[in-house]
């Protein structure tokens, strides 16, 4: 198999020029629908017609670049969309890397590969929007019914999909053989460990709890300590007995975090009556996740009863695991040991990704290049350029392995 | 000696009447200067002529009833203001029990007894502001100055103490030769325990610090637990490890409390970057209420270097313990074994009370009646009729002691 033609400095050029829309400072504000995000896709449209793609923009405000021919082809790309104030790679290094296939691929008669940058992956309105729409994982109504923060509807904002170009119904996912979709990692995992590549096999599931002890509120100065039913020494009972329960289920890459902590009456003078923890699980494990799960109400029950506490578990956000295909990961993973021997590993996503909403009608996967300090979501973001190109190479391996398997 | 012939169901009436003014359920709304409290002082001011006593009320409208004759003499009392919505007793009861002691006392020629109802000890404005002023921790312009939740001044509030009686200034503390408050314990030790009786012997000091704990918020899906900084694990060990770090160093009595805890974003899906925590310690021994306040801390910074974390800890509230004068707690003492053997104890009060300031000024002590179920400033609020008589006999019998010695 040959690779594909790519040019790398071609690549981090585009990344430059679109860091350039919506920037702010060293970091970018192009959220779903914004004046700088319709700027991006009007730009991204260019691009696509200048390397002899088919562009379509359809009802969601996904921009497409389809090649010319016949038969499924392999989809590369994420979301050109950011955060509120978010940094210039996220999705958008993923849109430019496909462009750069896609367009190596058409200037040299390899096999096609068609580019895509989804719309509101980052949750202007609710998160994911343009993937989950077009993967039929959520109905246009449902989607138009999301409002974002000021109350404006995705209905309302989608209008201006129009003004990226002539609306028309985007190719469906059976157009399409496969997708890969690259991302920054958005996490310190492969910076810590010096490594240029992730190939991502699962996108985690989660599952969380809203943990709340419920003791008695009363005088801090009157109530003798063995007389209190204290909810905040239940709650500093059950973090480290959490972390033992855990232990024994978990592995290195499972996560939990205990974000959120709300006490009544939280003055400094009465001995709190109630305090409530949120548990979030996340694993690429559906068994384990579930295990997790069950052993995170366990211990509260535990603690409460030890603690002469009542105790209340209400399930919070619950997403199962997604696997990456497992011929896809393999392709990526010989690709990544030939572009960077030794310098790679394969992990899960622990973040969602529209790879979650296309894995359900393609054979899908992801490819991580690494974010330095695992900086994300903020204008510090970054990634070595040498990566960036890495990752590029990879990519067009693993299309080439595609394209002759 | 001869104890005073109280009349025990005499003090239940006018505690009765009492509770009718301001009455809301089973509880009283009498804040300080509300219309309820006027009437309540009025009335008071009229039971007090009405025992052949010389009604005082002062410019902060604390209400004194002074037996004719020379010489300083005890003084008994507490406060009739309550909270918002309070019950039915709380310092009512102390005021009670002052007049009928004052009006046996006046009634059988015995030593004289004087009564006081200190003003807005709950804290409209500022908390034992009557006290305060009237023992001199506080000058009437600071008392001024202070506003309740309205931004009515403790300035334009007091303009109402010419509607209880005409206002003069009120006897100096040296007209007195010492002071003793009767009030609700406001906690469970005497109702746990089946006492009767709480001599106290000490109003617990309080220090408190806030220990905030610095790490990195970060993302909780694409964060491995080895690399994060999580503030909330951080909090999760000092709680246990406060509780191993005061053991050795306090007593019984001694209580700590952290009632307030603020975390930062404070969202399920992102790995805590600050968390904060009141640390508020009570205790009657100086010394041990200081090594408790250095402990607190030190064990702060240990959990903090452990847990790869920043630690801050900011001084708050800080009030030194008063002991109670050891001549009139020997007295109370005598007398609770008299009127309840063996069914009374010796106590630290953990709540402020008007005594703290009084006993600047004058030998001063308290004594206490079981709160049922520990509940106060509450309108379940209650204390067995016994119980209060039971106080009322105590008190009785020490005022003819303290005469007598």
């Amino acid at each position: 198999m040959t690779p594909l033609p790519i040019d790398p400095d071609r690549m981090l050029r585009d990344l430059d020029h679109l860091r350039g829309i919506g920037a702010q400072g060293t970091g970018v504000a192009r959220m779903a629908f914004s004046a700088a995000d319709i700027a991006a896709r009007r730009w991204l449209v260019q691009q696509i017609v200048a390397a002899g793609l088919q562009p379509v923009v359809d009802a969601c405000g996904n921009v497409f670049g389809v090649p010319p021919g016949d038969g499924p082809c392999l989809l590369v790309g994420s979301h050109s969309d950011t955060q509120p104030l978010g940094g210039w790679l996220d999705g958008a290094y993923g849109v430019i890397a496909g462009l750069e296939l896609a367009r190596a691929a058409r200037a040299s008669g390899a096999p096609r590969v068609a580019v895509v940058s989804f719309q509101d992956e980052e949750g202007r309105f609710g998160g994911v929007a343009g993937s989950a729409v077009w993967s039929g994982a959520m109905s246009m109504a449902d989607a138009d019914a999301q409002t974002d923060g000021d109350g404006v509807s995705f209905a309302q904002a989608r209008r201006a999909a129009a003004e990226i170009a002539p609306v028309s119904d985007a190719p469906p996912p059976d157009a399409f053989a496969a997708y890969i979709e690259p991302h920054i990692e958005q996490g310190p995992a492969l910076d810590t460990a010096g490594q240029a590549i992730g190939v991502v096999d699962a996108i985690v599931g989660v599952r969380s709890w809203t943990i709340t002890f419920t003791g008695q509120a009363n005088h801090a100065g009157t109530t003798p300590m063995p007389l209190r039913r204290d909810a905040v020494q239940g709650l500093g009972r059950y973090i480290p007995a959490l972390n033992a329960a855990l232990a024994p289920l978990v592995d290195a890459r499972s996560v939990w975090t205990l974000g959120r902590i709300t006490v009544t009456p939280n003055a400094p003078s009465v001995v709190p009556g109630q305090a409530s923890v949120s548990v979030q699980m996340r694993d690429s494990d559906p068994a384990r996740l579930d295990a997790m799960h069950a052993a995170a109400a366990d211990c509260a029950r535990a603690v409460a009863a030890d603690a002469g506490l009542t105790v209340e578990a209400t399930p919070g956000l619950s997403l199962d695991p997604t696997p990456m295909d497992a011929a896809l990961v393999a392709l990526l993973a010989r690709a990544a040991q030939a572009q960077a021997p030794d310098a790679w590993r394969q992990m899960p996503s622990g973040a969602l990704h529209d790879a979650c909403n296309v894995a359900a009608r393609l054979p899908a996967a992801m490819l991580f290049v690494p974010s330095i300090g695992g900086i994300s979501h903020n204008p510090d973001e970054d990634t070595r350029r040498a990566d960036l190109a890495t990752g590029l190479r990879v990519l067009a391996d693993a299309a080439a392995g595609w394209a002759a398997r």
